[in-house]
């Protein structure tokens, strides 16, 4: 282990719906150690649980290292705005007060800590799609305005939550309408509601049957079809022309979170824009000319944002291996 | 009482979500009865309990009448297509059983109650907007085909949900975006959603608000903004343009239902195209050319479908009073 023991420690931890991650590593770098727990979004999970969850990751990433001498420590949280609920941040903040850290924790965003995951930049645009989608400006590494991200029942469009449910609508009209053979999409569509053995299903008792199993499932699990659109989106006409909706949903989003003629990076956030996505490439070419990146890794980002806080501007980011 | 003896009673029920209501009528179309009772659409309401409340109109409407000389009996029942699960369609048919009426009980759709019920005609559109959105072809007074109606989650377009839904999304946009005062209908917005004190609001803070009150409501609670659209739809911008997208996507799905060139009547059923509504004035200018009518009454139409079955087409429609 290289660590430097004159200048202490840093943490940081992502913290999303399904898991949490805790890294920490010294002034230099150098990873000291790693943690793993379980969801810790306080909007989907019990506000103790996600707060335990947290804490489980960042003493698995301590270990044996005397937390004393940790310098910054900044949680990068999915659901971050539920801590402005003072009961919720209370409990927070009683959870690691017990992992006796020598710094305070600062939580930001999760798609704050994506955005200092792909840049050291101050500023720019985080543009996030998964099952959720939403625009955040970011200045001086924070996120001070948003544009969509009003849930899947007012908005998220372009999210992995409209694309399934776009999906679902192309394959329920292509079923209503009498003259039209189910194409590519309306077939995937089918089997993945109803089964293998219906994906040549057609007409009106098709289409109740999809509408009926839809409905009767939580509405963001309509998220699970728009992998389908993805995978269809060069060989089936109505899965590209939901790809370029989606596309302009995200870019519309993105731009109103920019000034005119702004220069700064825009970074991709989530599975809809992950590496190889339709999605993801159709909204480079709209914003050609732009410096568009990838999230790598929001426990990076969040590590850096401390050790940012911890050493200045020049801190190194957590080197891999 | 001008009953007929001779030649028997007909009976018709309009069994809604909040509503049971029964018309029993002698052959020359003179009311013999009415009956009520609580709602009985058996996808809100469990099918036992909305078969008993069909049974408790049915039973209040016969009175003292000899329910062996019903010759006909129709209800028009909204979730009509759930009586396609056979343990449904059993449940109800054990309930009326009891009843001892002289003739089977044929269910229809209230869609098809309601088109009876304003018009003689055989075929035509009916074009329901209520909470949802639905068009139906209607041939020989059944309807063998539909165009929209996926419900709020898949679609329901022009829909009190939707017009609803739009008005929060164009109270969020104007919150949200730094350089606009909110306008008659965004104030409206926030004071069915949040209360008279927040009419003023502004802001993210605001914005934040109204997406969090409105996600922790059952979805088909925001049909109850539909009402402030209606009402500003000739003083605010937003709300003549959300009235204008209403009509368009209601006279879309009607026009699927239709053949082109088609001349047969058209029937407006539900509040959002009711008497006085600007979105059942714009639907009718969009439909110039063609016989537009509302529908009155579906236990009317329910009764008058039971009397064609039992004295044929020329069968007089109840009389009122």
């Amino acid at each position: 282990m290289h660590q430097e023991p004159g200048r202490g420690y840093v943490l940081g931890v992502d913290a999303g719906g399904t898991s949490s991650r805790a890294l920490l590593t010294a002034a230099d770098g150098t990873v000291l150690g790693t943690g793993r727990s379980g969801g810790a979004n306080p909007n989907s999970h019990p506000p103790a649980e996600a707060a335990a969850h947290i804490v489980e990751a960042l003493a698995a990433a301590l270990d044996a290292h005397n937390p004393g001498r940790v310098r910054a420590c900044v949680v990068g949280l999915a659901g971050a705005s539920k801590l402005t609920d003072p009961a919720v941040a209370e409990l927070f903040g009683k959870a690691w007060a017990g992992l006796g850290l020598g710094c305070e924790v600062r939580v930001v965003s999760d798609a704050e800590a994506a955005f200092a995951s792909a840049t050291s930049a101050a500023d720019g645009t985080v543009l996030v799609a998964g099952t959720g989608s939403i625009a955040g400006r970011i200045r001086q590494r924070r996120r001070i305005a948003t544009a969509g991200g009003y849930g899947w029942l007012l908005g998220d469009e372009g999210s992995g939550f409209w694309i399934g449910r776009e999906a679902v609508r192309s394959a329920l009209a292509t079923l209503t309408a009498d003259r039209e053979e189910p194409g590519p999409l309306a077939r995937a569509v089918l089997t993945e509601a109803l089964g293998a053995h219906e994906a040549h299903g057609t007409g009106l008792r098709t289409a109740h049957r999809l509408i009926t199993t839809v409905n009767g499932q939580p509405p963001v699990r309509l998220a699970r079809f728009a992998p389908l659109v993805s995978a269809l989106a060069d060989t089936d006409e109505a899965a590209g022309t939901i790809v370029g909706e989606a596309a302009a949903h995200l870019v519309r989003i993105a731009l109103a979170s920019r000034d005119a003629g702004e220069r700064t990076p825009v970074v991709l956030v989530g599975s809809v824009l992950g590496e190889g996505s339709p999605v993801g490439a159709r909204v480079r070419e709209q914003l050609a000319g732009v410096d568009v990146l990838a999230s790598s890794d929001g426990v990076a980002g969040a590590n850096w944002l401390a050790a940012v806080e911890a050493f200045g501007e020049q801190a190194p980011r957590p080197l891999s291996g």
